[in-house]
């Protein structure tokens, strides 16, 4: 996951109460049915599951704009076809590649020893052999900004902000700041370099890495980020005086380097021409396999569709999964379709997007016209014995969803529980032994029925009140 | 912990019956009730937690013949002397020195990707570049003795044998054989290079290295240990076909280097001459910085013979502080202590050693002589309150101590709950904060009192049976 809107939800427990008093649309018994149908055969799933395996061990880390990256791309599509799928391809699209070299940082002198440490994505390199020089503390990038120049100039920057844990995902939002702007901020005082502690949530020796903010593809600084025992380590050693810290980072940047959105569907009948989109992404950083982030999203959207195209049956409108590429370092996937598909974003019915890991689902939202609301209705009805709580109308989409959601495409997020995602995000420990087969299984049972409901019913979820409605309220 | 004889114990419970069983020796009221203030100042005590955060902090890692190692003898000299303790001194020895200078393991081919790997201590380093060959996986080190020639010559082995998580640590003594025979075991069958699964109990990304068996300062061959997730992922590889690995380890190899033990008393009075010897090991791996192995321990002996120091008195024995040098990578510091103080062994009264990190003590062994068990039991009696069992009288003693327990000197064994141990272990996580404090003065209290009981009653614990007792069975 790249980032995230944050939804503070005043109350979802009134929210869902709101929810639930919401009057249901009728729905077609035999759809209900093949629903139910779909739902056991979800959470006894092996396609997606093996989707995730395959993908992960086969082809490992997917940087974007890698080699790695390319090669998931012709794994997906040979994947893809071999499952199926119909129009399988690859749109393709340039962006600016960042990769790592190396990087090291140290404290110097008395107290002499490592600091395990990622560069951030994005990271300039530092002169050839580092930069050395004393570090100045700050607890956020709040008071960073503050700091008259006089304090950072000369000195390498530690932003030692923490990170809270919540099921939503919600710390994350906040956290992030300093990852995005330390550079921006440090260099603009004369800073030589930035740390910060890792955006996380695990006690762990292992830094999280991540894209900073940047134009083009190298950023104005050198940033890293330090794991949290390290910076309590620096942190107590600035308690005892003044510390100095070598800070040596080498990277590799191309302007222009190869990706692409790899497209596969299964073409509807009578309403062929209206889309449900399943999006995920198949880039990852380039520290760990990517199963949480994003193979995981991308195993549950394939093995969801998979369990439609078994049906006696195609439904009505097409069902078309999107992999996108180089959503980490911008969203740049979600930017190429939207370019590509501007003109045809009318026949986008549904969007819905797998990006946050492999929690079971816990809250299902929706963005609909407020007439369209008894659909969701409908659809939530049928998921509560999943444990899934109907939640408000205020979905946010996902990263590479959310431009489509802007331009008014109705969205649906399966809200996952995110307690342990950022124990993992962006660092080596996203490998597949991370995914709980049973929770993962439960996201598929959720995404094929939504998406079955969508597919077959040819219900307007654009649909907004009946102005007569609204004039007899 | 260098390594650690089993103990199986038959029944703990049953055991522990037989000790309860045992007749407690009577105890001086005056000594019972400062043994019980003494429990009470450990369970508050802040001068052990500060020694192992200072020592880690100011310090960090100390790996045995290292300049931090050399460092880390002048802090302990400086903080002893500014404790108060008497005699402060380092008895210096040399050591085949070894030390990291990179290592990469990486999977070539179609599914190019890298493996978090770490060469083990001693390992020879391969040919500058790395070697480069096919994978053959054992489960087992018994299965590579079993192999033929044909089925290793050329290839890099890999042993995929677990280790199961236990309280007292007992799944190690199996696990860690593969650590030190792989390299020898496959350079004999013509094997290029050995990689084995990460020898410790958590499920993330962080090899554990460790000493392998060698002969000198290098091992005869290159060996590696790669984390539990990238040891299933490499068995993953393996069962879609065969699979090619380069590992490049470079390491520095120096015939001599120092080290030492550092030694600090508080002397006694009218049996000053006896000794009560309390040890922990001061060097670590190189990737932490070594708070449970063994900067917990150092904490635990350093702040339990505070407390006693702080006493109006002092006791009647002499309490002996070890800070033992390169426990790791072979013991070098206790075979330097039974050469230095071999003359002298029959005036160690009473020997004991933590080394298990800083886990809870939930169980109290002796190995004292068949008529001194009733002195066991009065100390198991006090120790009660704090949630410790009394257990058999078979102390192994510990790593540092067992040459002294080999050639009779009575040692207790108070044994703490190692059930997390092995997820730090030998990782660069093995940092300050995976230390709980709580659970950390438990170990202070029950050092405090058993070495303050020793010190002041003048027991002997080597005492055998009486012949004419014997006689009358």
């Amino acid at each position: 996951m790249f980032t995230r809107t944050v939804t503070l939800g005043a109350s979802a427990l009134i929210l869902a109460a709101t929810a639930m008093a919401q009057e249901a649309a009728p729905l077609d018994a035999a759809i209900e049915s093949t629903t139910k149908v779909l739902i056991q055969q979800g959470l006894n799933d092996d396609v997606g599951l093996k989707f995730v395996e395959d993908l992960t061990t086969e082809v490992g880390q997917r940087l974007a704009g890698s080699e790695s990256e390319a090669r998931a791309r012709d794994w997906s599509v040979a994947e893809l076809e071999e499952l199926g799928f119909d129009n399988v391809r690859v749109e393709t699209f340039e962006i600016p590649f960042w990769s790592r070299k190396s990087e090291s940082v140290a404290v110097m002198g008395e107290s002499a020893q490592p600091l395990v440490a990622t560069a951030l994505g994005g990271s300039a390199p530092t002169p050839k052999g580092g930069v050395t020089a004393e570090v100045v503390r700050f607890e956020s990038l709040y008071d960073l900004q503050q700091a008259p120049i006089s304090k950072v100039d000369g000195k390498i920057v530690f932003i030692d902000e923490g990170m809270i844990k919540t099921m939503d995902g919600s710390g994350y939002g906040m956290a992030v700041r300093k990852r995005s702007q330390c550079a921006k901020v440090s260099v603009e005082k004369g800073a030589v370099a930035c740390l910060i502690r890792s955006v996380g949530t695990q006690p762990h020796r292992m830094p999280h890495t991540g894209i900073m903010a940047r134009d083009g593809a190298e950023a104005e600084g050198a940033v890293a980020a330090i794991s949290g025992p390290d910076a309590d380590q620096l942190t107590r050693l600035l308690e005892r005086g003044p510390v100095t810290v070598s800070v040596d980072i080498q990277t590799e940047i191309k302007t222009n380097a190869p990706s692409g959105n790899v497209i596969a569907e299964l073409t509807g009948t009578d309403l062929k021409d209206e889309i449900i989109l399943l999006g995920c992404h198949l880039d990852s950083w380039d520290l760990g396999t990517g199963a949480l982030d994003d193979g995981a999203g991308c195993g549950i959207v394939v093995g969801a569709a998979m369990l439609i195209a078994g049906l006696d049956e195609r439904p009505r409108r097409t069902i078309r999964v999107v992999l996108y590429g180089a959503e980490e370092v911008g969203l740049f996937g979600a930017t190429a379709y939207a370019r590509e598909h501007g003109d045809d974003l009318d026949k986008h019915v549904l969007a819905s997007e797998s990006d946050f890991g492999a929690g079971p689902i816990w809250r299902f939202q929706t963005r609909f016209g407020e007439a369209a609301l008894p659909y969701a209705r409908t659809i939530q009805n049928l998921l509560m014995p999943l444990g899934v709580t109907p939640d408000d109308n205020r979905a946010f989409g996902g990263p590479d969803i959310g431009i489509l959601a802007r331009a008014g495409v109705p969205v649906v997020t399966p809200g996952q529980n995110g307690m342990d995602y950022f124990d993992y995000h962006h660092t080596p420990d996203d490998t597949f032994d991370k995914i709980k087969p049973a929770e993962f299984r439960q996201n598929i049972a959720v995404y094929a029925a939504f998406a079955y409901i969508a597919a077959e019913t040819g219900w307007d979820f654009r649909r907004q009140p009946d102005p007569e409605e609204i004039g007899t309220e």
